[in-house]
């Protein structure tokens, strides 16, 4: 077994990384793993056969090597986020999706190569930046795609492709939604999401946080650890459990910026909430207006999917798997 | 004024030049209609000032092009059909995507070149097959896209990038879904829906012609000339109307093909009918089962967009329109 990682080196790909390793499921002790990202990844403890990679997923020889590796699960993480994406309008489409399809092409033609043995799992990760307002009270499996953010557009054009070239047997591919992961752990990075972490994150390590916008705004929330558990639980799914839809929203929690806040007090106390600053920015106002607020995830549930279903156990979550002791 | 149509030597491009220079509104007798596709278009009767053009929209110089005329209005019509596309993978991926969005970029290049003030309407034909089952008893205006064909994956991308580029204001464009367009003049052609419009033009024609699915089938119907109507209709909407969703669901007939004969015995009698052979072709009906019955249109319709509301009077435009005399 061969599993190829792309955006190894990004927080939700080292989390995936040490999940696999840690449960030895997917990934035995003789399976090789390959991490690749634009900058090289850090090598993993715990694994032996692991290969480091790293180049630019828009050239297409990178994705031809890549591709050439006929890794049986694809995990395809690689993605600028979406503050980025939104600020640098070539380089999003470029990455986001050219990249992606030139991944998708070069794994067709191994396909055709191995005269249509190999055909690879692909796991997508897409997100929840696929739908746009106006949104009903809970968005359900069948609400539109209507994007707000160029993010959001290059990841519903991505699922296009993951599932069309699955429906002509390329590949064994599926899309999965990711809600907001939080708390994300380190330095904070690009996205405009960012704060949702920042506001817990930070406080936690004593450090002031800025929030950006109104406490009453409401979000969907999954942890890192649950971020991994979607991307293991879907390279185990059988494709045919999918039927002819092969994008799936994610559970996650809906809660406000409030609640986050009250989650954080419990936890940690009046000093740690303190240490919010409110700040508004009307960039990142206006993204996350356009942002999901709940959704009812019932064909993910069923299939097994599962997340938190409080704050305050995101928070925790947070801080056994991630704190600095 | 300067109006550009790609795909104008297809059915619908020829229906909505007709339309243009009859209706002498969005067209006025001293502006420039630029007709381009892959073959040459015929020159149109009634109007002086017409550029025709020819060439490959998968070709960047050919886009560069056809985007450095500069036209206020682009309808953008070129494709190659759903059976085609099915077939030839990488011919409808190249054409219907690769072309589209080469298009839009080199129109975001006139846009970016002009200091911001060209900013065309784009408007672009797309397609119900953008849905795909199961299906809810008719698709409202907030159905998800999951299309059972490359053809309708390909719509599905260009919608995404039309509506992000217009987000970001390098055009003003729309996606308009179009039903399955009935009774087409002329031969047939290689879309899997070629029948709907053969069993009702032959048998007037005096042909014979061929069933290749159960007559059960339902689907959803409109005449060429409302295809004309909506794209011309589309053109004059202010964009403020649109709000942020820049694909809408086209009005239509719902009938099934026992209805559409019985429409047909009624317009030309038995004998018409007797010239319908049933043969069932499974490719044929694998591909339409796929395909969506039935829509509650309601943003199209409150936009002013409408169609024929019996089949009967779809036979009658056609022998209106199209029937040789």
């Amino acid at each position: 077994m061969k599993i190829l990682i792309l955006g190894g080196a990004g927080m939700i790909g080292r989390k995936l990384t040490e999940k696999l390793i840690a449960d030895r499921e997917l990934l035995t002790a003789d399976d090789t793993l390959y991490l690749h990202d634009v900058v090289t990844p850090q090598a993993p403890e715990g694994h032996d056969n692991v290969v480091l990679l790293s180049g630019d997923i828009t050239s297409a020889e990178q994705t031809d090597q890549l591709a050439g590796l006929q890794a049986d699960i694809v995990f395809h993480l690689a993605s600028i986020v979406s503050g980025e994406a939104e600020e640098k309008f070539d380089k999003g489409w470029s990455i986001n999706m050219r990249g992606g399809w030139a991944l998708l092409e070069a794994l067709r033609a191994q396909h055709e190569q191995s005269g249509g043995s190999y055909r690879p799992k692909v796991i997508f990760a897409s997100s929840i930046a696929v739908f746009g307002p106006p949104f009903p009270e809970a968005i359900n499996d069948e609400f539109l795609c209507a994007p707000q953010t160029s993010y959001g557009a290059q990841k519903a054009c991505i699922e296009m492709l993951v599932a069309d070239y699955a429906r002509k047997g390329f590949i064994d591919g599926m899309s999965i939604r990711f809600p907001t992961i939080c708390v994300r752990p380190g330095k904070p990075n690009l996205a405009a999401s960012g704060f949702f972490s920042g506001i817990i994150r930070e406080p936690l390590n004593g450090v002031e946080a800025i929030l950006p916008v109104d406490p009453s705004v409401r979000h969907w929330h999954a942890s890192p650890r649950s971020a991994a558990h979607f991307l293991v639980h879907a390279a185990g799914l059988d494709e045919s459990a999918l039927g002819t839809r092969r994008a799936l929203n994610m559970p996650g929690l809906s809660c406000t910026v409030e609640e986050q806040i009250e989650a954080l007090r419990e936890v940690a106390g009046e000093k740690a909430v303190s240490l919010i600053k409110p700040q508004p920015d009307e960039h990142i106002k206006n993204i996350v207006a356009g942002w999901p607020r709940n959704f009812d995830p019932q064909r993910a549930l069923s299939l097994g999917f599962s997340a938190e279903t409080s704050f305050k156990e995101i928070i925790e979550v947070y801080i056994a798997d991630d704190l600095p002791k």
